[in-house]
């Protein structure tokens, strides 16, 4: 027997999906489960549009299949409504939030050192399985219900708009700083991409005290780069020149671009015992050729989100820093166009979703 | 005016060398330069026989042109014969070895953190140009003249034919094991080939305390990866159900093999935070998927030989764990019998070249 997805839980919600490979989302009624003993209920404020928001509505991230309707966003800020039983972190009435992930086995070793976002288990806030086999469904939506340990106290003086696409671009560029040791006053760091993940990176590597150099397709993006986020050059990653120019300076690279893209440049760009960090997930395999690798002992890592604990950790280190992420607030039947701009990287860095506001059931 | 290179030293000296791209080697008469005050001359009795040694007669390595002739040879054990007036490492009659680098600027940041071998401006010890303008000509000769910085003090109960592999193979596998933390006794290691690099990184693991997989195309490898050199586990790369099994079981895998190959299938052995170090100078660059990077923090380094201070506590801790290379001794005029076979992969593991007993002038 197959239930529909407004029918499976007892408690009715209402978001945005998309129902096919369109991409084009449209109001959606469906159903939550009621408040378990380690859940949170919040009332959703504010969701972020990540670009695999778009990726996933689309079918093409690279990530696996999804399955329709999908509700996309996975960068939440919220209020807590109710409380389960046994819920000790936050009460009602506390600003929280969700990021990409809502559940994970939490006995593996990943879960055990606090890396819940590399649990075989994981669950994402959207298009996953829950445990108790139903669909995921992400923040373009009324409401939400998530186990206590998936959720983030939010910090007093961050602005919920601003502040919750760090719950995604946040984490991700954040968390890889901290692994690959690339969050040193001594680091020079290049950031590849100038959009949501990138102008956050930039932040935040600003913030630890490090040289940045951005690295963009589009030499329009200079002034914005140095004047705008306080980076302290830019290459034109098309400039043969000024990429050659450059070889061997930098420390570590996070590549945010997820259109296909050769790194052979970006290694050259790297001192020796440099890191290269992938963030996007590109779906054709990148080519790596193994000179750089053996004679500069450079390496090309990876890294997706982070941690619960480092999450917490990064909002709280950002709230101190008065970072957030450069928005464009959008009511919610804009998203349609707000998508078309994403795919054509025409925002400034990042559109959120007035949830509260603009989200209205017909 | 071109000088020949017998007459570009004051002192002659005899070799085998190859002439072109046949990469047949022959008798070759040439010259060192006289022992500077920095400099240890040293009489020849062993050299190892490397994969790149092939490649670099041939031409075709990967590391760039070679100007002929070419005297191979980077796995030199000797004896101290004529020291400079400020030499104070060895006296006359030292055992010593002799790697695969004789000089470097000594005053870069790798220099200055005991990392010659990523030193820019490194001279390899053959076919490179030393910093008086001359080719440098390897260890299939009779005697070398090397600043003693490059010169490896030989440990007392190292054989010298079994122990001048390690000055290449021993430290190319020695050194990633350390960097890249895979030097624990809670590490379970992958290797890659079991070759000459390959034989000596399961022993130098196994010394470790660390369990150790063989990862192999030739199922008849198993038993002397098991019984012969103490490896835990081996799989046949090629048979898809065993490879899948082994999924996720690795820390780290340290890829000896410069042949064309796929990495996709190694990076799924990786558990999350897994480390593949390439040590092969493929020359085709290799297809890395993102997705592994990126969901499982994974990443793909390199690593080329060692810095000198690294290549003596290698030495040294080989030595007293009664590590060397299984070799097979060869005549010199077997070489090229020899490199024939090396090319089919027939050797265990290491052929050894009798200098002082066999190359002779004529």
């Amino acid at each position: 027997m197959v239930v529909s997805p407004e029918e499976e839980h007892p408690v009715k919600a209402f978001g945005w999906a998309a129902r096919d490979e369109s991409g084009i989302l449209s109001p959606f009624p469906f159903s939550r489960r009621a408040t378990g003993e380690k859940d949170v209920r919040l009332k959703i404020l504010y969701c972020g549009v990540c670009h695999s928001d778009l990726h996933s509505a689309k079918n093409d991230s690279g990530d696996g299949e999804v399955t329709y309707p999908v509700i996309p966003g996975h960068e939440i800020a919220g209020i807590v409504t109710e409380i389960g039983s046994n819920v000790t972190k936050v009460k009602v009435g506390d600003k929280v939030g969700v990021g990409c992930m809502v559940g994970s086995c939490r006995n593996c070793p990943n879960c055990e050192n606090d890396l819940e976002n590399y649990c075989p288990k994981m669950v994402l806030t959207y298009k996953s399985k829950y445990f108790d086999g139903t669909t995921t469904y992400g923040g373009y939506s009324d409401f939400m219900v998530c186990d206590e340990h998936f959720v983030i106290q939010w910090p007093e003086n961050m602005p919920l708009d601003a502040g919750c696409p760090l719950l995604c671009a946040g984490i991700t560029t954040y968390s890889p700083l901290k692994y690959f040791g690339l969050d040193k006053p001594t680091t020079h760091l290049g950031v590849v991409g100038l959009g949501g993940l990138g102008h956050v990176a930039v932040k935040f590597a600003k913030a630890f005290g490090s040289k940045v150099t951005v690295i963009s397709t589009s030499p329009h993006k200079k002034e914005e780069a140095i004047k705008g986020l306080g980076a302290d050059s830019f290459l034109v990653s098309t400039d043969q020149d000024q990429m050659m120019a450059a070889a061997s300076t930098l420390h570590g690279i996070l590549d945010t671009v997820s259109a296909p893209h050769s790194i052979q440049s970006l290694l050259n760009l790297l001192k020796p015992h440099g890191k290269l960090v992938i963030l996007g997930l590109m779906v054709k395999p990148l080519e790596l050729p193994a000179f750089p690798l053996v004679s500069g002992r450079k390496m090309v890592g990876g890294s997706g989100i982070g941690g619960m604990k480092e999450m917490q950790e990064m909002m709280d280190f950002a709230a101190e820093r008065n970072i957030t992420a450069d928005v464009e607030v959008i009511p919610m039947d804009y998203i349609n166009e707000a998508m078309e701009r994403l795919g054509k990287a025409d925002v400034k860095y990042r559109f959120v979703i007035d949830i509260a506001g603009t989200l209205k059931a017909e």
